[in-house]
């Protein structure tokens, strides 16, 4: 397993779902995750989702500028993404930054155990 | 232990110490630790300090605009920053995010795991 290309695919499947099928999102986070969305906390996949889905705009476009990750140590990965958010009818878009701690499943794939997401007010 | 006045304390000594004493940042880092500094990758303390001592500026000032925190799951905290670099000399300061994967030590306090940071170029 490279790490490099797991995480690499995993950032292509989020943003890709967070653009298309948001509700989707819910799928990659477990009762145990915790979200840190512009320093508001958030515990447990339902709650995250219901988060995300309620956020002040229906479509938008993430578009990544880079994508760096590291082992955790603890059989995790983590995941570090910086890129722009283009909302619907807006015309500038907002630089973001965002983190994931990703944890192996038992089906050999991963979930969300930690994310944090800033906005950078470029 | 509360973490976000953990993280904060962490955070304001970490960038205090970069600006006036980086070779004091050893400290902070094991041989297990990793360092992506703009997707570069490097392991061990002595390699990353190394790293941070080279870095074409001399004399420069970090400003914190938002510190987030999360545990990691493991006995570790997660420390997520956003804020601006000013290099001695320059007009504009750089906007930059970094995180930390910090993980405690027998003497109750804490080493820095996991470093990712990335220029925002605001």
């Amino acid at each position: 397993m490279d790490p490099d290309a797991v995480s690499k695919a995993f950032v292509e499947h989020y943003y890709s779902t967070f653009d298309a099928n948001r509700p989707g999102l819910a799928n990659l986070y477990q009762d145990s995750s915790m979200l840190t969305f512009e320093g508001q906390k958030i515990q447990g996949s339902q709650a995250i989702t219901a988060k995300l889905n309620s956020l002040p705009f229906q479509q938008c476009q993430h578009h990544i500028s880079t994508v760096d990750c590291q082992p955790s140590g603890t059989g995790g990965m983590l995941v570090f993404v910086s890129g722009t958010l283009q909302l619907a009818g807006e015309q500038h878009a907002l630089k973001f930054s965002q983190m994931f701690h990703l944890m192996p499943t038992p089906q050999q794939s991963f979930y969300v155990q930690n994310d944090i997401f800033r906005l950078n007010y470029a």
